[in-house]
């Protein structure tokens, strides 16, 4: 309610009815109003927001912080709508809106009461159907520290599979929105991934900078929980990056169970524990023996943490959904608990928040235990690793990174040509944060909702699609001609070689966005069913090939294309900027010269270049890879396709579940390789060298060695994978090697840093191997890599997927899996893939290098930026009658940047914020010491991106989510258990004039950045 | 939230701050509080409750009145406190706090909503916990009609198994609540039956005689439903009574689907279906899909309703527990569809509430067909009668009448003694409030509920034994010695011939109370382990037999007695008084004489008195009946028990039901005979002769012929009913007579107007016969009777039992029943009742009268009345040294009547209010012509039955439930097809000085007396 409103209106009657003492009333009236401006609702007034509203507890007592909350997944089980709405009530009966409704309405009610909420595509949804008079509640009760916002992303996200662009963009998605809606009294301090299955050492550093005074999960793997409750390290010093030392440290805890409260505490409509009954005039009062079995668990929890602080996470998935109940019975609970104090009693209840609880623990004075590694794998019970949703739907993670890599380049579009559309854009970030989830990306939920993820982020990319083409009738035109330019489009399609649109057109246009900011070539496929002539931007004809698309590719079900074949051609690109190739059919095809092929099958064969030589036997084994600069060779054996029978169970529990979405468990430690004998098929190009190797009617990969490139790719195609023998298959890629690895294999994180793994040994805990497979499986989210003395093996890929090294000198990465039952974690349903009836197809590529380890990084560093930042293509059907008209026309060249800027410095974000307002994220992205050269600081240049749009009048830097001025984060100080302090001194500010800024090693700078 | 105190509050806190502006500040603080107090809260002011505040709708429109309620068993699957508080919620996850709590707080949020609360043993639980701020919240949403009070009654009660006596006490307890509570806004106007399982003619007329308007319920015969929908003719006027004519008209409607919403609207957090999705800008917006479907969903009940207007009942069991959600969709609803309006729709819809819908029919100006028969029996689908609870859990339907006879003993006791304790009585009235619930007397409950509903009987007698002593102590004393009486017990085993408390003792007491009006005789039991001399009240020493206890009595599981003998004596008590009876160990045994008792095994033998001869075969048979005076013989074949076996089903639906709780479902029509042989013990006595029928170990049947009556008492034990054969067993009684009966035979409704039934035959449809037997069941409350020409077989039940006539000359009647199945009507347990690890014994009483037809009503009237308002015996341990020093210091009997008072009247209540203030109904118990002299109307002082206490200053003739003076009952007017109008003049209203009043057959009249 609004009672100012209330008061005026009730004025307004009085005066109609009583003009007598209209002057009177009026001063009151206007008295009154001033009153009650403070106080639009009966609220007792707490001291505001932020750790100052703490409630610390007694010193002397054990302090119980009740958390109320709700675990919100934005889609698993229901789409992120249907969640919302409470809709699909056969499937689960959950709706957030009542959640959000009754939560606001139960704070209100009592003052003491307090809440979290983390997940911002539910609150977004909720606040934009509210009435002012609701807005201005929940204002106030943000202001008063009685509504929290916790960790504040778009969704609570994976930590396995997703990229730390799109962790970053999402968390800064939530950010934003908190902090133009509410203020600074809403801005995250906590880190809250309390459902994900996993945790990521490099979530927690980019936690760290973004400004997160702590993290709280809830699971971890179920022995180092075990070492931990015995030790009462649960809670530590997480030294989270080897780069960025302590900017990169988090304060970690564990909660006590997963995120629900203490048994029998649920007083949520979806429990069934005995409320407080405490009306003694009816029967089964139940007060003393409740407050008893609640002073129990809060005394037995406190043998397991290290203060006289613990924390009780009351709530769990999508709980409150009539907040009242909880409340109510809560309000009593604490009553009647700490009432027990007179007779003697040591706990202290209260609620509180994650970030109070915090703030006990740091006031609590004491020192620390740290952590350096991560908390992959994820065992929850013995024998039961979840690993199998590092490659869980193995296209919804592609198209994930793709709907990526069109949002940057629409951001950077948008941005250069100052179209300031960001509004339009912002379907597709909204799309992205969903797509983050820790359901979505990881491939968890249910199909019908994998369904909608996808729909959104194709939704999303056809609005993009929009500020493409607006962006481009600026970049494209020459002078004053912006009125029409050929419609842009995508073929999304090209994947598996098939572009509708451009089928049969006398002409068309390639353009080609290269997001990076430093200049790349590449080597594009288009499909087509006539020939015709190339054009480079100067006008010069392209040499490309005309090569037949592979039945591999024309056989995946659902092509609809009659392309047969394609044209591969070489494209060098601006840095930060476009290129359009103009087609031009041919019109005497008679005299058509194509360059010679030459073919060969089944017989061995080299592909070779100035780098690399490549070899197979007749039989299509891989036998060596050369670096013929480096006079290295590394042999393989038995490189190819396998799959693992799935560990199948009638009566999956989650003490012994099947193979399913979460979990990888396969039935027989060794792989089977899905044939025993394959076809080999080699073409040698001027441009490319290629070996096809068949393996059977569903599995293939293609070696492809491009001319001047020191990367071997690899595209495989998976599916349909056959399940007629009723036998679930996971299917991995080996690559077998002579590297001595010694057990070691190396994978990144989100991207970024690479971890150290050991086959079967964590370095936290004395780990005695139990499964032999999955307990070594880890995320590969870009790359993967084995090295000895001389030589490293690296693997880049084009998404997350899992994988690891289960002998030495083997990598092996598992791209898709087909399964026939339900691992019994809840989602319920058999990660089945299907289209058209039959199991799904997924193709993708690898990119392998081979190398000295000294060598290595600067191979993947670069090529892993290239790849998940791919020049974008985008066609148009131009109106031309020749390319000399079209030229006339059309700019078909252009860079935003005049000076190359160095190697190891990638542009992260480039968004326009408004007219003359821009924010900007720049990176180091080589690790310390893995590249003699490049892993050096660098200094740039800001200016130098906005050389195309004005000059920087001001910039102000902030912190990684951009809702604060890296100057006024005032993190708070851990000591560790070796007397080390968190403590750094706060980064230099920038001034407006001073554009040169310095990047360490891994570090990224966000800037607000306002033109002139 | 109260705005008055937050704003004295905030003045308050402003007078510290400001302390200069003092006097104007003062100023607008009385002002604000006298603006402020008409609006404790922000809503729109309605125009007050009654039917002056409904939407009457649009005429040219279908108005479909939305009425949202919910409906809350007060204990079925679970307790009464169970659901109140939630708890059990692994049994079904139900709180009603939290449903009044949430539809408050929804209530409050929007001024259009209204809803309706029917069940007040929830609401005064609720009411007693709740602060004075939430009470004035609710005392102004009734004040406004937002919060609608219907039926009003503790319970919703069973319309079978109750007694009218406690019908109209527990629709009292609730009127008088609500009365002291909210006031006029709150009496409820409407009966509302919604679950009941079949409808009682005496209901309607009781709920006539409350003043209510109308009725709605929910259940139904399917073929009478599918005729009246054809028909249009689902409401009706019901007229209830043969006797009353138009004092018992009611407005009945039978609601659409039960009380369930139309599908797919139901909105509650148990229901799936989809919410309505309004917000375009997220996937699955819905709403004209759910507009065109609610639309068609109106339109099509149109077809089967008479006028333009029909009600939607959104609710359903204990829904409503997040109002909110309901709400918020609710209100979207009836947006969107009247929207459509604008469009042409035809359908206008609101929140309404029962009695707003019965408003806008009787504005209707329809004229509308009439009912005189029941709704008994139903049947939910073919072959499907709920018959079965007629007799379900025969231990409690007799607890039940037994507590009932207590607690109006002791309102009595309370009033005559002037103890005003009647806060003490409450918790029997509560509990026999509760005991009135359709799943409670009814036998339908979960086992453990049963339980509950006999101990909260229990601790409710135990209570009005505190009053009962209060009562006694002042008038046992002879004059002022009031201190110490003797502590007045009752022995609520002696059903069972056990009375431990007694046992070995030197000497006790046991005091008659005769709660009827007029004097009576009885022969009383008194287990006993030795032997006594009895002194009547004047001190002579009683006649009394001293006999055996039967072995079938004393082999019942659980009797702790050792007692082997009893006492039979002849008590003749006074009218509406006790007696008291002092029983002196007798010191030498050895001279002790008995009187000759006659003893026969398995002969033939005739039992015989002054009016009745009862002949038997040496089998066991009963053979003949004579009555001696009229010279009547009645002739019996294969007199006794038999078992039906019940129908069983693994996989019971509610189509194909097992028998169960609800459902009587024989497998075969014909039942079996207990057994082929039986035993027959006759004994013979001055005051009894008894004939002993012992079928087997498990049933037997004790006719006893006491002197001077013409009532054969039967006293039937059954059980342990042996299951070793997993078969489920009905056990009936029955008398196959030579009575040409002619398929008709004749039951009394809640032990009141009998209806006439005729076996395989509805009147009010032609009924084609599917169960032979199910189908011919009808509750017997009291009495059941056939006949011819001559003669009529009267049999009186001691508790509600099910019966009929299954063949001409035959009455049967079931006693017990033990099921192996659930019927799969909700309850979800099967009907299997157990005490010491065996089938429960039950044991009772049926009464027969044979007469002449002309003869019989005096019989039963009188019997009927006196055995359910049996004379309470209490026992005491009088510390005396002899029966001389207890008459010195105990008046040994009393009356409070001086005069006679006419035989067919019955004091139905007396209750003391407060100190001067009395409560009573007087009750003219016989039926127009039944009897050539008690059949006509009768004149009485009620002076007279204030003899003891005072002179009655001032009378107040009100309404059947006291909640209203009868002159300020103004009824609706409805107008029938046979254009009779159902006015009638106001009953005349008595002066104070006019305490002579005249009742009518079957008339009861209320009023409040004040004592000079």
């Amino acid at each position: 309610m609004n009672m100012a409103q209330f008061l005026v209106d009730e004025i307004k009657q009085l005066l109609q009815n009583h003009l007598k003492i209209m002057y009177v009333i009026k001063f009151c009236a206007i008295l009154l109003f001033i009153v009650t401006q403070s106080f639009t609702a009966p609220y007792k007034l707490s001291n505001g927001c932020g750790y100052d509203s703490c409630n610390l507890g007694k010193s002397d007592k054990l302090n119980v912080h009740i958390v109320a909350h709700t675990h919100d997944d934005v889609g698993w089980l229901k789409t992120v709508d249907q969640y919302y709405y409470g809709s699909r009530g056969e499937i689960v009966r959950r709706g957030v809106q009542y959640i959000l409704d009754s939560v606001v309405q139960a704070l209100v009610e009592n003052s003491d009461r307090r809440f979290i909420y983390v997940e911002m595509a539910f609150f977004w949804r909720w606040w934009n159907q509210q009435s002012d008079d609701m807005r201005n509640t929940v204002k106030q009760l943000v202001n008063e520290g009685r509504l929290e916002f916790i960790s504040g992303g778009w969704s609570m996200i994976d930590e396995a599979a997703t990229h730390y662009n799109s962790i970053i963009d999402q968390h800064s998605l939530g950010a934003e929105f908190l902090h133009d809606t509410f203020g600074e009294c809403a801005r995250p301090k906590i880190g809250w991934q309390i459902d994900p299955f996993g945790h990521s050492r490099e979530v927690a550093s980019l936690f760290a900078q973004m400004g997160f005074d702590g993290l709280f999960f809830g699971r971890a793997d179920y022995h180092d929980l075990i070492i931990r409750s015995t030790e009462r390290t649960r809670e530590m010093v997480w030294q989270a990056s080897s780069n960025l030392d302590r900017q990169s440290w988090l304060f970690t805890g564990i909660l006590p169970l997963y995120y629900f409260g203490p048994p029998p505490f649920c007083f949520d409509i979806t429990c069934r524990d005995p409320p407080i009954m405490d009306d003694k005039s009816l029967h089964d009062y139940n007060v003393p023996e409740r407050v008893e079995i609640f002073i129990g668990e809060a005394l037995a929890q406190r043998e397991i943490y290290a203060t006289n602080h613990i924390i009780m996470t009351m709530g769990g998935d999508f709980y409150n959904q009539n907040a009242h109940e909880n409340f109510k019975n809560l309000d009593k609970l604490i009553h009647y608990v700490n009432l027990q104090q007179e007779n003697g009693s040591d706990v202290n209840v209260f609620y509180s928040t994650p970030s109070c609880y915090l703030y006990a623990l740091n006031k609590a004075e004491k020192k620390w235990s740290t952590k350096t590694d991560d908390f992959f794998p994820y065992a929850s019970t013995p024998f039961v690793y979840w690993t199998g949703y590092y490659t869980s739907r193995p296209a919804l993670k592609r198209y994930e990174r793709y709907a990526n890599n069109i949002l940057q380049v629409t951001r950077q579009l948008n941005g250069f040509s100052q179209s300031n559309l960001r509004n339009i854009i912002f379907d597709l970030s909204e799309a992205m944060g969903l797509a983050q989830h820790h359901d979505a990306v990881s491939g968890t939920s249910k199909q019908h909702v994998a369904n909608d993820y996808a729909q959104r982020l194709s939704d999303g990319i056809d609005r993009a699609v929009e500020v493409i083409n607006d962006a481009y009738a600026k970049l494209l035109s020459k002078e004053s001609r912006t009125t029409s330019i050929p419609h842009q489009f995508l073929c999304p399609y090209s994947n598996i070689s098939a572009c509708l649109p451009i089928e049969g057109q006398n002409q068309f246009t390639l353009t080609f966005w290269n997001p990076t900011i430093h200049p790349v070539t590449i080597y594009p496929r288009v499909p087509v069913t006539r020939e015709y002539l190339i054009r480079d931007p100067i006008g010069n004809l392209v040499r490309a090939e005309y090569l037949p698309i592979p039945d591999t590719m024309k056989n995946i079900p659902g092509r609809m294309s009659s392309a047969q074949n394609q044209y591969l051609l070489q494209a060098s690109l601006p840095a930060l900027g476009y290129n359009t190739y103009y087609f031009e059919a041919k019109v005497d095809t008679n005299k058509i010269e194509h360059k010679k092929v030459t073919t060969t099958i089944n017989e061995a064969c080299i592909l070779q270049n100035e780098y690399l030589r490549v070899e197979f036997n007749d039989r299509g084994d891989l036998k060596h890879i050369v670096n013929l600069a480096k006079n290295l060779i590394v042999s393989f054996t038995e490189q190819g396709l396998y799959w693992y029978t799935s560990y199948a169970h009638a009566n999956s529990t989650p003490l012994s579940p099947a193979s399913g979405a979460y979990i990888f468990q396969p039935l027989f430690p060794e792989p089977l390789p899905v044939s025993i004998t394959r076809h080999i098929h080699c073409m040698k190009t001027d441009i490319v060298q290629k070996a096809s190797i068949i393996f059977n009617e569903w599995t293939s990969q293609e070696f492809s060695l491009y001319r001047n490139t020191s990367a071997i790719e690899i595209e495989w195609i998976v599916g349909p994978i056959p399940v007629d023998d009723n036998i679930g298959k996971e299917i991995i890629i080996r690559y077998n090697t002579d590297i001595k690895s010694e057990k070691k294999y190396y994978t990144d994180a989100n991207g970024r840093q690479v971890l150290e793994r050991i086959r079967d040994y964590r370095p936290t805990w004395h780990y005695v191997p139990d499964d032999p497979i999955s307990s070594n499986y880890y995320p590969i989210n870009s790359r993967i890599w084995i090295r000895d003395q001389d030589r490293q093996l690296t693997i880049l890929t084009d998404r997350s997927q899992g994988g690891g090294s289960m002998h030495d000198g083997s990598i092996e990465i598992m791209v898709h899996r087909r399964l026939l039952h339900d691992d019994s974690m809840g989602v319920d349903e058999a990660l089945n893939e299907t289209a058209y009836d039959k199991g799904l197809v997924v193709s993708g590529k690898h990119i392998l290098f081979f190398d000295r380890p000294s060598n290595s990084a600067q191979l993947h560093r670069i090529g892993a930026q290239q790849l998940f930042m791919y020049p974008l293509a985008t066609y148009a059907l131009p109106n031309t009658s020749s390319y000399t008209n079209y030229s006339d026309m059309f700019r078909q060249s252009w860079s935003a940047l005049s000076d190359a800027m160095p190697l190891n410095v990638h542009l992260l974000t480039f968004d326009q914020l408004a007219p003359k307002q821009y924010l900007v994220r720049v990176e180091h992205y080589f690790e310390l010491n893995e590249d003699e050269f490049y892993s050096k600081s660098v200094t740039i240049d800001l200016q130098t991106l906005f050389k195309s749009i004005g000059t920087i009048n001001e910039m102000t830097e902030l912190i990684l989510t951009a809702n604060l001025p890296l100057s006024e984060l005032h993190r708070l100080d851990w000591i560790t258990k070796d007397q080390e302090s968190s403590h750094i001194d706060m980064f230099q500010q920038y001034l407006s004039n001073v554009t040169i800024i310095t990047l360490n090693p891994m570090q990224i700078r966000t800037f607000q950045v306002i033109i002139a």
